[in-house]
């Protein structure tokens, strides 16, 4: 692989096998003034046209739905991805990451329509459309006199999506296909003027995908908005396309890569949403610090309570985690664009084959936010008491909404066996060195451990030698399972879950504490006590999940001798040497958290 | 303690610190036929009348609920717990339980207003009642003539509740009081005849109880139905009370006696409660597998994908759970009212001090299976993927209801710290022994461990054992805590939190397990493979938990020496000799789901 990128990248999924530096990543610490800019003007938008109006989105106020979108539009937040070219703001992939994030502060309906437009109902077009494509349709997508939806699933194909059966017959004069067949949970549908559909030209092995603008008398119909659990005002139809006409110049890219066009933006996607839960979680947070430090029983404000201030700890632990690893990404994906473009990639390719890169943490973080965000949103309720199970409270709404984030964009359970799934092929494929690790770890686990007192002087020293150890622990473990079925892996799901929840684990954890190192390199580590807790307990309970999943495996798939010497192998990856004190570490965020009386990291 | 009870008892609490046999334990395999037919008119009455209008409870239909309610009050479902003197069918515990179980198949609405009314609307009366109050009262609302509803909490009383502000002041002529104040999450307030209300005369430490009939023309007054997350057309109004009058003869046992009452009201409420969230549990399993085995995706039956079978197998193991521990704990408390009936205490007393007895378990009871259910839902709503998300099936609203039990009758943070708190009581008391059994532990953690090779032949040879281990467990957990903090414990509720999960566990498993050996030794081991694999797994799953709470307990409050022999006893105490196979454990039970194509243990 010819690479002229400097030394100090990790490369998509690289991470698992390589010791990256804290200067190396970047954090929300490192903001540009123009992205604080943007976030400012962003959170205020949210404020007043979304959060103040949170009951009109709960009522199904669909119509709203659209306005907003539209001032979105007009505050020019729909083209911050969409290059200059084409009348958008060209902003980098960090800024488009950020706006997500904010976005999402008030109601999953509007974060929901957001990033249905400006992500899958957009992106496509801006990756893989022609020139002629790009002029004619993005400039009206960024600024919102047209808005996008993508139209993948049906009825029989869901995580399969290569399977639809929607068909696109070429006309006789070779004109314009005809489109037939229905589409379902087309986020958008009730106001779009144009949908990215995708269907199968005769018995092609993959779909194709166009570009179909939504006109009358084209056989276009949709069904009634469907009624969800939550995501209230968003706009969800089902689309039925009864031979409609699509130009063969709006066919997206070539014929048979539609399956491939799907993927790749669901993997822009994937990251988004993982960004599309930050602010969402920000503000349950801070909306149950208030609550419970106004919340008076038995004479106290239950803030004061330890089984609630547990809770506002973990949540905080888990939004700062998610916040940790989504920015490393993005910036890792900037980078990347960037370099190739210095390179002379055109920046369509390059952003293309920048986010394809890093396909494994698109998937490990929507995994992890998307459940954060939920847990966070259920502790919140519970924090609440009887008022957080009433609609008038914001909690009610926040677990709703969470709960699509963990099945749109690919299942979370797809998403787990995914990111381990394309880890083994980029290892198969020599894009990342797992075999050479692997084996290390292999003659470790044989000889003899060191008995050496380490020194843990160095802030973070012991929780830099555990990351290292819970990846050997995950080459131990997934190497085991390769060894033991090779090709067959696939078939035994469970395994891939549990290698996956360790993976997502080491991700998130070194995300945290190489965020906080370099926090602490910067301001001091008195001035960042909270967070170094946050850091330590998101390790500590990480470590937790490793040991459990890699011991859940090893039991099933391996016996005897070798069994015993991986459950050994994996007590010794996962041994602290100083346990960390729990309570004491929640008590030290929390006392920050009912201070600030808000999330405040 | 006087106690004539035969031997083989199991008091409230004692759980931990006796073994109990198989033999002594009940099971839902020990249903009379009188229950079993109880069972099946309770579910064709679900089947017909409730979950065939399912959409009618989703659509707010009040009236429905009422309506219902009467059907059921005609069909005597109202009256199973009630004395045959009061109109009732005077059953057992059991039989009560296992209404309340079957009830909850449909629908969270219903459930919640039949047990608002068969519980906490009629039971103070039936429990505290002066003959000419439960001669008044309870045969109309045994029949479905009225309904009654429980005006315990205020805004500003939830967890608190002795702290409410409604006031009941004596009228100069002393024959009434006047009751003012508001009431808040009332139950069956939109249709009831009759309420339960706590107020406080004078300055009294306590609250007191009063019936207050609902008539015109006496400052009872409503606020509008809340709107809520879930239980839809469960009727919840604010009550405001404005010198209301009520006859003096009213009063509910006697002046400050009122939260005796509410938390006895409680203790039963809770239990039942745990019951009333298994058959809702049941159903969502039972739709999980008809659905995972309609939908093709991959051109496979989405049930032979590993992540989903591990899913079914997780979800049954919990609801078999849950059975095994709720009628264990029924019958405990049927034995010891009619034991104490035996010794000449009236119904009335012995039912109190029945129930008070397993306050313990109630309270276990009440978070494991409210959670479970939760649990269950969250992952039928994925199996079902995007159409889990949506009001058509039936995932969606199990979520939604499912939520509130997790706050009602006391959250599960107050369930969590009662269950521990009681056993230390009960230890102070001297009604259990936990003392002698603490000691024994600490004696063995610094003794020699046995390394002699154990005889596991015999089934749940090691499971038993490892019970007994996590016992120990427990009280070197507890008791560390107990000794270090003292009477100031109450103050580390981060402790408490983790010990009682410990509790939880310890107690479903061994219910699990017992039931399973009670089976096996009636049907052969051959027969009951899917059971056997329930209890091993349930089990192995408890042990982790165990590992879990009991390391973060530890390293949060003991140092040095002692940190390290309790983490060493903690290792001790939760290690296996043969590690079961997870997966292939979870594999045994889903083969007979999918065959089954429903619940089926």
């Amino acid at each position: 692989m010819a690479d002229t990128i400097e030394k100090n990248v990790t490369r998509g999924g690289q991470f698992l096998v390589k010791q990256t530096k804290c200067e190396d990543i970047f954090t929300p610490e490192d903001f540009s003034e123009e992205q604080l800019m943007m976030r400012d003007s962003v959170k205020e938008f949210v404020d007043k046209e979304l959060w103040a109006h949170k009951d009109r989105f709960e009522k199904k106020d669909y119509a709203y739905t659209q306005e907003t979108m539209k001032k979105a539009g007009d505050l020019g937040l729909l083209g911050v991805a969409v290059p200059e070219a084409y009348g958008g703001l060209g902003m980098g992939f960090v800024s488009t990451m950020l706006v997500c994030d904010y976005i999402s502060g008030a109601t999953g309906s509007f974060s929901t329509a957001f990033g249905a437009h400006t992500g899958i109902g957009t992106m496509p077009i801006t990756l893989y459309g022609t020139e002629e494509q790009k002029q004619k349709y993005v400039p009206k997508l960024a600024s919102g006199e047209w808005f996008g939806a993508y139209c993948l699933t049906e009825p029989g194909a869901g995580s399969d999506a290569n399977s639809g059966k929607t068909k696109a017959v070429l006309s006789e004069d070779g004109t314009h296909y005809k489109i037939t067949g229905q589409k379902m949970w087309i986020s958008n549908a009730g106001f779009c003027s144009l949908f990215i559909v995708f269907a199968r030209i005769g018995d092609d092995k993959n779909i194709t995908g166009f570009i179909i603008e939504n006109t009358a008398d084209n056989g276009i119909s949709m069904g009634e908005e469907e009624h969800k659990l939550g995501i209230r005002a968003s706009s969800t139809r089902q689309v039925f396309f009864n031979e409609t006409k699509v130009p063969v110049e709006n066919m997206l890219s070539e014929r048979g890569n539609g399956f491939k066009i799907a993927m790749n933006a669901l993997n822009v996607g994937r990251i988004k949403l993982a960004a599309a839960c930050l602010d969402a979680q920000r503000r349950v947070i801070s909306g149950s610090v208030k609550y419970a430090n106004e919340r008076i029983q038995f004479n106290t404000a239950i803030s004061q309570f330890g089984a609630i201030r547990a809770k506002l700890a973990e949540m905080a632990t888990s939004c700062y985690a998610g916040e940790s690893a989504s920015y490393r990404a993005a910036k890792d994906i900037e980078d990347r664009i960037i370099a190739r473009e210095a390179e002379g990639v055109s920046h369509q390719e390059a952003e293309l084959k920048g986010v394809e890169e890093y396909a494994i943490e698109c998937s490990i973080l929507k995994v992890a936010v998307s459940e954060d965000v939920q847990n966070c949103a259920d502790e919140g309720i519970q924090i609440f008491g009887g008022m957080g199970f009433s609609e008038d409270t914001p909690m009610e709404s926040a677990w709703r909404d969470a709960r699509i984030a963990r099945i749109y964009e690919g299942t979370n359970e797809i998403n787990r066996m995914l990111s381990v799934g394309m880890l083994i092929k980029k290892a198969m494929k020599g894009h990342v060195d797992l075999l050479g690790p692997a084996s290390k770890v292999q003659e470790e686990l044989m000889g003899i451990p060191s008995f050496e007192t380490p020194d843990y002087s160095e802030l973070f020293a012991e929780e830099k030698e555990m990351i290292g150890k819970l990846k050997k622990a995950f080459l131990m473990v997934a190497g085991g399972a390769v060894q033991k079925y090779g090709p067959d892996l696939d078939a035994h799901q469970q395994l891939l879950m549990a290698a996956s929840d360790i993976l997502i684990e080491i991700y998130m954890a070194e995300s945290t504490i190489l965020r906080t190192e370099k926090l602490a390199k910067k301001e001091g580590e008195t001035k960042v006590q909270e967070q170094i807790a946050m850091a330590k307990l998101y390790l500590y309970k990480a470590v937790d999940i490793v040991t459990q999943k890699g011991k859940e495996s090893v039991i099933s798939f391996a016996e005897g001798d070798e069994q015993r010497m991986m459950l050994m192998g994996l007590r010794r990856f996962t041994k602290y040497t100083n346990m960390p004190n729990v309570v004491g570490l929640r008590e030290t965020i929390t006392v920050k958290l009912v201070t600030e009386n808000e999330y405040c990291f």
